[in-house]
């Protein structure tokens, strides 16, 4: 199958839906993919305006990415960083010195009143990228979660409390819950030929994205085929605290959890081999089932998922 | 003559001031020594609060400063500017990373209402100084210059414009151009030996200081010995673009001149033994003079300039 000529919109979240989307960035023609950021977990740290999971992304498909932290850049310092502790501030975000450039680039535009996604545009284009990479809004939907520790903002949980805290529920907060005008052109391509969910967290990664009403709508009503990729082999998650937060939460950790979550908003999901006897109730559920290997580590296998999602999608739609 | 226990207030600029408090600074008691420091070069650049002379002056009090370039910090790197040039950001600036640390901190400190005399105390205890390094105001007081290309900020004029426009005047603006209680208290301190005024530029940094009346008062009314330290040796500044200033405002480049010019606020001046020549005039105005070898490079030689005078300040006092 040729792949380049492929229109694709992919639903990501930071670290684990990167993986995916790189996979998507190297087959397919970078312009014809088009990336709806979560910015839920977007916040102001020391004056500066951070979006964790666009510059992941960015990161990431520009190949500057540290492969070994996950997050952050290659061949980082941390000069700035280490005065600032010296000074007593508060560190307990890493803010590396090349990192910290994009940072304030960004919150120097935002200051000039310049969108979110005109400047997410500008930092793409510089990192030599064509790829749509599109925060879902240009106005704050801030994750909250209700823990039994009280209810605090996403970096609280995920970065200064390192996902201790007990999750009873989470909440997007936002007085302006819009879609961008770039993120609903995407959705209403006429020549899409389908929408992707990384293998990104469904509650803290996905579900931000999804709660931008017209979003959702937009996703809902989509006559093309829209699969997910399971975040979850066995009873765990690939990445991060998913895995624990639906404990916390009381739901079984199996990617029958996560084909239930997408219910209505995909056509498809792909699992692993591994889960292959939860094919069935999926299925039973109008769920079509693709059995893959879903972790995902060299650049060759995140192509190879990529490629095997986009026949999954076409497979659908014929 | 013991100088430890002499309680001086120095006022300073930037890099020239700098070299004769370095000096006060190695043979005083540290917490007896106030330095006054000029805030007329502050600016917002990139979202930071920058203060360049408290931070040169607190540098080289640290022993951190860069020697070579005569502003920044030693050892720097910088990984931050390098991304916001590629990004196509503002960069005239020289921002290095671990210089960022202070803008930072300073700026945090700033949009939480701390006071600039409180963040700058911070600072400079952090740095291991017990020495007051004093903003001359809390709130803005900005040196602006009427130049033959037209108004501009200092840092337009210093730094993007690298002194080259032709000045005509020198402005002060401020909303509230009042003095900090902490460098009144030091002015009126009944204890102190003595003011010098370093040998700065008298127009760009001294001058600000004095903008504010109440500083200025206090100086004029101030019983005890004031001197000045001359930054003009021959007809040429010691340092930056005092000289230019001097002849583009119509003043003649002599120490003769900077008496003149501080006239009503100094006792005595140390002049530079190739001016002898002058001293006969100034000491008809009524100040005291002192020769001695004015441009000093060692820390040997800055002590021994910051020694000189303080025997000159205890001359006039006896």
């Amino acid at each position: 199958m040729k792949y380049n000529d492929k229109k694709i919109v992919a639903l990501c979240g930071g670290i684990g839906g990167s993986k995916l989307v790189l996979g998507l960035n190297n087959i397919l023609d970078q312009k014809n993919l088009s990336i709806i950021a979560n910015t839920g977990d977007d916040f102001l740290h020391l004056g500066f305006y951070i979006c964790p999971d666009i510059d992941t992304v960015i990161y990431t498909l520009a190949g500057v990415s540290n492969t070994e932290t996950g997050w952050g850049r290659e061949d980082e310092t941390w000069k700035t960083l280490d005065v600032l502790k010296e000074l007593g501030a508060d560190t307990w975000f890493q803010l590396g010195d090349k990192d910290l450039a994009i940072h304030l680039f960004r919150s120097k535009e935002k200051r000039n009143g310049v969108l979110l996604t005109t400047i997410t545009r500008k930092i793409t284009n510089k990192f030599g990228l064509k790829t749509n990479v599109l925060p879902m809004s240009n106005h704050p939907v801030q994750t909250f979660l209700e823990t039994e520790d009280g209810e605090m903002s996403f970096q609280d949980y995920f970065v200064r409390n390192k996902c201790k805290p007990k999750v009873i529920n989470i909440l997007f907060k936002s007085k302006k819950p819009v879609a961008t005008d770039a993120v609903k052109r995407s959705l209403m391509d006429k020549n899409l030929d389908g929408i992707i969910f990384c293998p990104s967290n469904p509650y803290l990664s996905i579900d931000p994205i999804l709660s931008i009403n017209r979003i959702r709508k937009l996703i809902e009503n989509q006559k093309k085929p829209r699969i997910a990729i399971s975040p979850i082999v066995g009873h765990d998650s690939v990445k991060g605290p998913t895995s624990k937060l639906m404990k916390e939460m009381g739901v079984e950790v199996s990617s029958l959890s996560i084909a239930k979550h997408y219910k209505g908003l995909i056509d498809g999901i792909v699992i692993d081999h591994e889960d292959e006897q939860q094919a069935e109730e999926i299925r039973e559920m109008g769920i079509e089932v693709k059995l893959s290997k879903i972790i995902v580590e060299t650049e060759e296998e995140k192509m190879r998922l990529a490629k095997e999602s986009l026949d999954f999608i076409k497979e659908i739609g014929s």
